[in-house]
């Protein structure tokens, strides 16, 4: 163990990093924690020799953007600030050295969001108590299906719980869960903590252990983390590739999870959920295939139905319609009209307003409440 | 699709973004493009409004330790610098803002190593052809085993070849791919490129289909981006957990491997490799496990046998050991006498010394290597 610190001091070196990023590795009587909790407090630290401003910048803040605090530098050029701790949830946050934004090297909780790393801090408390680690874990897994509507292979996120492996004869209900504009196949994984809160929810058998499937929901996107298909190749706003997505996602994804998965192939074992352009396109896979999923959670959803189409859905007999959003959204007002016309057609439906926005603090909220009322 | 910008830029305030990462979605009418390869030049740019001085430190420079070329500010604020390209090979750089380091917020193609986010440069040419996208995708999941030697639940990334879930009844062959020191079960996927050097050498009809296992190998790590299990709750170092991660990778994981997947278990079928801290895994799994691997490849290898060991493997019949080391590696030596011992004791075996030294382009180069000798 002693050969430890060497060899990862050179790895440093060869990938090119700098300088204040080794402390990352320094062992030395004073490591740098941050950020550490203690009572109803928080400090954060950076080690930064050469900065002449430090800040902090964080997501509880009033007004995150551009919202800072200053940091002070300290003994060893350690740059620290103590604030009460935010009431619970996750929260991301980062330094600005200098007018830079800037990650906290001693963190490893880090979401992505697009090219973005952000550390995160999670407050614990009864709000957050299923977005930690369970002492179970489902399997997450990367599959890649081909897509003949979109013209190529495509990666999925998939979950399946605890135990699925040692049950190889049981059969689950599946969750297709939706990502907004911006996000990927990772989005609900790595921002919403859906692994976590499922793992956490049927570990407490408040949820029934259930497939997840998270796909990609960009068109022109075959996977997180690569470049998008440039639209001089396709088209995507053209009528061919109408309703692309949620196509590919009701013929061509539903059909290969259910085959290459132990998934209970019928509409009461299917749910639908998505937030924000994810809603839009749970609410359209409603509208085309009112008859292919019994469960619909659209999340400050973009998109709307016609009073036809929520007929349909109640015709077809949806077993729960859970409506979300929050009461500051951007989007609250079509959640209302929408809560109206299934108030209108007769549909019997959950409409769950948080307080708040458009944000991933609602979004992992409305998957805590709304996953154990799924299959039951 | 008009909808996705102001839902977007709301995105950006709810999580705390700074201003200058903003630039990642605006589209006005000159997109910041970086990195940006023409020819046989590239040229990195980076929007930075309040800085004063940027520079680029990228893993091609002689002394990427503190080694940076000047940027030159140009209009709008956009910091650019052109530079001749770099001979094929995937290299990973960050731009220092005022002595920050900074990551390029335009790259989609970003390393994780450890806590740090590294974008990367990939130079086309022969050398990198099998470490880019193939047209046909393995699925890397990650399933978590159950470790009674050390005590709780771990995570793994296993990598199953194109074509395993349509091929219900075939069974494959296992290779058991180790990170080094400083990297966790997600290494060889991120730096290592395994996934895609894997799918070009099967798609090629190069290397057998294989299933790729990828460990964590620090005892007291549950999983990438945990924190580890601290040492005053269990002392890795006291006798009960001598070689405990090899015991377990070898009794418990190879196990769970050959219940969970469709892998042949048997020694033909099994192969073992890894870099630096995991080539001294590799060498002591061979050591207290000479039976159960036909393929050994010790890589920049921390690790030793005694003669009798090395006769315990050529009496169990390896087929294949794979010695590999930069000529400039800090572990050059000990590779050395490892090969003088394995020619004494008269056991065939290659010994592939590359340029270089303890980097991940000689590991995914050994990778690229020895996969196609794997299995025949």
């Amino acid at each position: 163990m002693k050969k430890l610190l060497p060899i990862v001091a050179l790895f440093a070196i060869a990938f090119g990093a700098q300088a204040q990023e080794l402390s990352n590795f320094q062992r030395g009587p004073r490591p740098v924690i941050s950020p550490e909790i203690q009572g109803d407090s928080v400090t954060f630290r950076l080690k930064a020799d050469y900065a002449t401003v430090v800040k902090l910048s964080g997501s509880w803040m009033p007004n995150p953007y551009g919202g800072t605090i200053d940091m002070t530098r300290g003994e060893g050029n350690v740059w620290s600030v103590k604030i009460p701790l935010p009431s619970p949830e996750i929260y991301t946050y980062n330094f600005v050295v200098d007018g830079v934004a800037v990650n906290d090297p001693q963190n490893v909780l880090v979401q992505r969001d697009g090219t973005r790393y952000l550390p995160m801090l999670i407050v614990p408390g009864e709000r957050t108590e299923n977005y930690g680690e369970a002492k179970t874990h489902g399997t997450v897994s990367h599959p890649w299906y081909d897509s003949k509507i979109l013209g190529y292979s495509r990666r999925l996120s998939v979950y399946t719980p605890y135990g699925y492996e040692n049950s190889p004869k049981k059969k689950y209900p599946v969750l297709y869960l939706l990502h907004g504009a911006g996000g990927d196949e990772e989005a609900w994984i790595s921002m919403g903590r859906a692994a976590q809160i499922l793992d956490n929810l049927i570990e407490k058998g408040l949820a029934e252990p259930m497939i997840v499937v998270m796909p990609n929901g960009n068109p022109g996107q075959q996977a997180a983390r690569t470049l998008n298909i440039p639209e001089t190749q396709i088209n995507w706003r053209s009528e061919e590739f109408r309703d692309a997505y949620v196509r590919s996602l009701c013929t061509e994804i539903v059909p290969f999870i259910e085959k290459n998965f132990r998934a209970v192939p019928k509409p009461s074992s299917r749910a639908i959920a998505g937030l924000s352009m994810g809603g839009g396109h749970t609410i359209s896979a409603s509208n085309l295939y009112p008859e292919m999923f019994d469960y619909i959670c659209p999340l400050s959803a973009a998109g709307s139905a016609t009073p036809e189409q929520v007929s349909a859905l109640k015709n077809a007999g949806v077993k729960l319609y859970f409506l979300a959003c929050g009461n500051s959204d951007f989007l609250f007002q079509r959640s209302e009209e929408m809560d109206k016309k299934l108030t209108e057609a007769g549909l019997d439906h959950t409409y769950f307003v948080s307080e708040g926005g458009h944000t991933w603090a609602n979004w992992r909220l409305y998957l805590n409440t709304f996953a154990p009322l799924l299959f039951k």
